[in-house]
């Protein structure tokens, strides 16, 4: 297997692919440690939104707080090297509008049973996202690795 | 699609799991913020360990403090809805020693081209895993949903 290059991905590009994930990770800090949760999503009119349990620390601490949170997501080809990933970086929000957090409930199925009526939204300000690209040498010899 | 339920898995289920996973994505925080890289790595005596380049934050910055990070991978099938996710935290440190980096080198081959000559372990000390499972519900009606 030859080593990838990584290709910067615009802004809109990123948001694009992260919108075709069926699932990311949300990354925020807890007690000064990092933590992070895998959970599905959907990306409305630019905003990352989520559904939690309405005890989870999401909902009681990060979110309440306006805190920092990133969002992660990749697809990532295990056999070939290939792929993506893109991480947003912005203010996690509770959705605290009824009529927003019952439209975003009804396009957002929550894998794991249980309550999950606490929507968050993340606004994002940083996005970054990559690209892994076959490798493309100097002296054009990408086709002998 | 019917719900899922969470069922925790034992430390050691949840490092097998981990140690069998093609790739991770190391949690750290940065100026006091939440960041998140996707990272191939392997499981070797319980630690965590991954390759990236010596200019990197976690090179410069948190392996070299000692830093608590977190380190999630998951297998999550997306239409099923069945899978796991272990998410591991400890104290990332550098490999210094020469003969015990060229071990994991040798073992740790980086998707991504470039020196990737810095080798770093995390010793987890906490290991968290749930698996996703079909739901059984008291009246065992698991089967009509």
């Amino acid at each position: 297997m030859s080593s990838r290059d990584l290709k910067e991905l615009s802004e809109a590009d990123a948001l694009r692919l992260l919108a075709g994930a069926p699932l990311g990770r949300i990354v925020f800090t807890r007690h000064a440690l990092p933590a992070v949760r895998p959970v599905n999503h959907i990306v409305d009119d630019g905003q990352i939104v989520i559904r939690t349990n309405p005890g989870t620390v999401l909902s009681t601490e990060v979110a309440p707080s306006g805190a920092v949170v990133a969002f992660e997501a990749d697809e990532l080809d295990m056999d070939e090297h290939l792929g993506w990933s893109v991480i947003v970086t912005g203010m996690a929000q509770l959705v605290d509008d009824p009529e927003e957090a019952a439209r975003f409930k009804a396009r957002l199925r929550p894998w794991v049973a249980g309550e999950m009526d606490q929507v968050i939204r993340i606004r994002p300000e940083i996005v970054t996202g990559f690209a892994l690209v076959p490798r493309s040498t100097p002296d054009g010899d990408a086709s002998a690795q």
